[in-house]
C-alpha cells in the first residue's frame, strides 16, 4: 500500500504494459510501470526502420508521455531481473520494489532455438537498435559492393540479403527490401544489380500461417514477382558470418541474414516463480494469474505468458491484440480483489484476424479477406490509427503517401553505430592501405 | 581524363562539396564526390537532434539522392587520407583516385585546443553521433536523477547541464536544453526541479561575436530568463567527467559537458600539400587555389580552406554561405581551366548576416535586425528552404509547429548507442545488486 493506495507494479512497456498503465491510471491505486527502455516500440513498424522508410521517432514513443496527466502513474527505469512471490517483491537492476500486485508484461525476444553461431552473426528484428544495425548494414553493403576492385563474387555475396522465416515479420522484411532495391537502382549509376538476390526461407511448406491457402498463395507470387526468392520447406542449420548452410547441403554465401523465424519469452521469465513452456512463456490461468502464484496477485499477459485454453492445440499467437485484450480483464480482476470479490473474470480471445504488406502498396488481410491496394490501405488505416505519438500519426501518413508517389525514402543514412551488446558491430572506417589505384585516369566506376 | 573528360574530385559532401557538384553536375565533366559518410548534414540543425525536436532522418540527407539524374557524378564512400599533387592522386582508404581538378571541401571538427581531458570526457557537437550520444545521455541523466535512493549531491550533479562556447551552437544548445526541460517538467511527477541547472560559459566578454552589442545584450537576458546561467569570461581548464574546473579555481560538479567552443579543420587537410593556418585550415589564394597548389589545379572551400583578403583581420568564418559562395567561384575556374584560359575570378564574400535561435520562439537576426518571435520566424524560413530533403522540409515544419504550440518534442527515445571511436560509450544496463529496497511499502518516488 501506498498512501493507503494499492500498489500495482507492472513489468514491460509494450502493447500489453501500457494499456494495463492507461486503465489502471483512472483508479484510485498506485501505479509503476517498470522497463529498461525509456520508451514504448511500435514493433510491427519495425521493418519500416530497418529499411529506411520511417525514423527511430516515429515508432517509439516515450512512455512518460502517456502518462504526463497521471500522477499516480510513475515511470522506474530498470531491468526487471526476478520476482519473489513469497515476499512481493520484484527484483531490477536498481534495487527492489514491494508490490501489492504485479502484472508481467516484458515481451519476448528473437528465438535462435539454441544455433549460438547465427545468433552470433545473423541479425535480429525485435529491438530499435537491431532495426538501425540491419538499416546500416544493408545500405553499407551497397556502398561496399560499389567499389570498383571487388570480385563479382564479393560483389554477389554482399548484394545477397537472406531473410529467414515466413511470417509476417519476414514477409514484411523481404518485401521492404525489395522495394528499397528499386531506389538504389536509381542511385548506383554504376552497380550491375543482377548481382543483387533477395530470398526468404521458410522451414515450413507455407508462409503465414494464420491465413489461408489462396491468401499465403498470393503472398508467394507476389514476392516472387518483386524479385525475391522464396524458399519454402527449407531449413537452416549454420551461418558463421559469409556462408549460410542448409539442412540440404546448399551453402549460401552472404554477409546478410535476418533472423524472422521465432520468439520466445524474455530470459526474466524464468525467475519470475512460475512454470514456463518451452519456448519461456510463462503459462497463465484462465483469470490470467501466473499458474501457482502464491498469494494470487501475480497476472501476466502478452508475449510473455502462454495462455491456453482446454481446447487448443497451442498458446495463443504472440500479437499485440492479445497482450491489450488480456490487459482489461486483468484490469478488472485487479479491480474485484482489491473490493475483497475472488471471483475473478476468465478471458476470452477474440481474434481480430492478420494482416501483412509485401512492399509497397501490396497487402493481404484475411478479415475480411483482401489482397492487393486495397489490403494495404487498410493495412495502412490500421496502422495510423493505433501508431501511439500524436503527430508521428501525420509525419508517417506524409512519408508513405509520398514513399508510395515517388519511391523515396529518406532514411538512407548510415550512422557507424555499434550495439550495446558489441555483438552487431557496424562498420568502422575499413582501413585499405594497398596502394591500388581506383582509376587509374578512368572511370572510378569499374563495378561491372 | 574519364571518358575523353576532364575528371573533378570532390572530397567532402558538406553546403560546399555538395553545391560544387550540383555546379559541376551540368558541365561535361565526370565528378568524383568522396565522403566517408553516405549523408550529407545540415549541422545548423544538429542541436535540434541533440534536444530531441528532430530526428535523424530530417538533417541528414543521403548524398546519391542529389545526383540521381546525373549520370555524370558519382558517389565514392571513403576516407580521404592525403592528396599526392605531383601524381595528381587522392589517397583514401580504399585506394587512390586520379584527378584532374580536386577540390577540398572536407570541413572542420571540434577543437578542444589541446585539452585532451577535455576531448575525452565532454560532447562535441559536429557529428550526428555526437547529436544522439548528447541525446540519450542527456535524457538518461534525468532518469539517474529520478532514482529514490540517489543524494541531493548526486542528482545535482546528474541535472546540472554546462555548454561551453557563446556562438550560435552553444547559445542553440542552452535555449534548447532549457525548452526540454520544461516538457521534463510535466513528465516527472516526483522530480524536484530546483535541482536543475543550465549553464553556459563563454571564455570572452560576449556571445554571438558577429552580431552587435545590444542584441548580444537580448541574447544574454533571454537565456537567462529561459532558465540559463550565463558565465561570461569564464574559462575552462579541465574536465574529468565529473567536475567541471574553471581557471578561477571554481570547480562544478556536473555529467555533462558540451563542448561547442570552437572548430579546426579535420586532420586529413595537413596531408595535402598545402600550408595550413594554426586551425588546421589550409590557406588558399583569392582565386581559391591552395596556395602553392603545385599543378594549379587543387582548390579548397569552405570550413577546411582558410580566406583572407589583404586586409582582413582574420579568415572567414567556418559558416556555410562561405563555402556555397566559394563553391560558385570554384565551379567558374574550373571552367575557365578546361578551356585553357588562367585569367581566374577572384572571390568576394558577401555577408548575409547572422541568425540565432534562443529557445522556442525567440532569435536573434542581425541583417535586417530583429529579436523575438519575429525574428524565430525568419530563423525557422530560412532553415525551411535550405534544409535538403524534398519532404524533410514538411515534416520538419509540422514538428516545429506543434512543438511550438504543444511543447512536445518526440524524439526523447534513449537508444543506448556507442559511438564508433568507444570514447562516448552510452549507458549499458547498470548493475546495482545492492539489496536495497526501494520503496519498502512507500511509494518509489521518494526523489525529493
Amino acid at each position: 500500500m501506498i498512501n493507503g493506495k494499492p500498489h500495482v507494479v507492472v513489468v514491460g512497456g509494450g502493447f500489453g504494459g501500457v494499456n494495463m498503465c492507461k486503465l489502471l491510471a483512472k483508479e484510485n491505486v498506485e501505479v509503476t510501470l517498470v522497463d529498461r527502455h525509456n520508451f514504448h516500440l511500435f514493433q510491427p513498424l519495425l521493418y519500416q526502420v530497418s529499411t529506411s522508410v520511417l525514423s527511430t521517432d516515429e515508432i517509439a514513443y516515450p512512455i512518460r508521455s502517456f502518462f504526463r496527466n497521471n500522477k499516480n502513474v510513475n515511470f522506474f527505469m530498470a531491468k526487471a531481473k526476478g520476482v519473489d512471490q513469497k515476499r512481493n517483491v520484484l527484483i531490477t537492476n536498481h534495487g527492489e520494489i514491494s508490490y501489492d500486485y504485479l502484472v508481467l508484461a516484458a515481451g519476448a525476444t528473437t528465438n535462435f532455438f539454441g544455433m549460438k553461431e547465427v545468433e552470433d552473426h545473423a541479425y535480429g528484428m525485435k529491438t530499435i537498435q537491431e532495426a538501425l544495425a540491419i538499416r546500416n548494414h544493408v545500405l553499407h553493403e551497397f556502398e561496399r559492393a560499389d567499389k570498383p576492385y571487388r570480385s563479382s563474387e564479393e560483389r554477389k555475396e554482399k548484394l545477397t540479403f537472406v531473410i529467414v522465416g515466413g511470417g509476417p515479420t519476414g514477409i514484411e522484411e523481404a518485401g521492404a527490401i525489395s522495394e528499397l532495391v528499386e531506389v538504389m537502382k536509381k542511385e548506383f549509376h554504376h552497380l550491375d544489380f543482377n548481382d543483387v538476390s533477395i530470398k526468404l526461407i521458410e522451414a515450413t511448406g507455407h508462409v503465414l500461417p494464420m491465413i489461408t491457402d489462396d491468401l499465403q498463395e498470393y503472398t508467394v507470387q507476389t514476392l516472387r514477382k518483386k524479385g525475391v526468392e522464396v524458399m519454402l520447406n527449407t531449413q537452416v542449420v549454420g551461418y558463421d558470418g559469409k556462408i549460410l548452410k542448409l539442412k540440404s547441403g546448399v551453402e549460401i554465401p552472404t554477409s546478410t541474414v535476418i533472423w524472422a523465424a521465432g520468439v520466445k519469452a524474455v530470459d526474466f521469465m524464468k525467475d519470475c516463480g512460475g512454470e514456463c513452456a518451452r519456448d519461456g512463456r510463462i503459462w497463465i490461468d484462465e483469470d490470467l494469474l501466473v499458474k501457482g502464484a502464491v498469494n494470487r496477485n501475480v497476472f501476466a499477459i502478452g508475449d510473455c505468458a502462454a495462455f491456453m485454453h482446454g481446447d487448443m492445440q497451442r498458446p495463443l499467437p504472440t500479437v499485440a491484440p492479445v497482450a491489450t485484450q488480456e490487459a482489461v480483464i486483468v484490469h478488472k480482476n485487479i479491480m474485484k480483489l482489491i473490493k475483497g470479490d475472488n471471483n475473478l473474470e476468465k478471458f476470452h480471445y477474440k481474434d481480430l484476424g492478420a494482416m501483412a504488406t509485401i512492399g509497397r502498396a501490396k497487402a493481404v488481410v484475411n478479415k475480411p479477406k483482401m489482397t492487393g491496394f486495397m489490403a494495404w490501405c487498410a493495412w495502412m488505416l490500421v496502422h495510423l490509427i493505433r501508431l501511439a505519438g500524436a503527430h508521428a500519426n501525420l509525419t508517417v501518413a506524409i512519408k508513405w503517401a509520398w514513399n508510395l508517389l515517388s519511391g523515396i525514402r529518406l532514411g538512407r543514412i548510415i550512422t557507424n553505430i555499434k550495439l550495446d551488446s558489441g555483438k552487431l558491430t557496424i562498420p568502422k572506417v575499413e582501413e585499405d592501405n594497398s596502394k591500388r589505384n581506383v582509376n587509374e585516369g578512368k572511370p572510378v566506376h569499374l563495378g561491372k
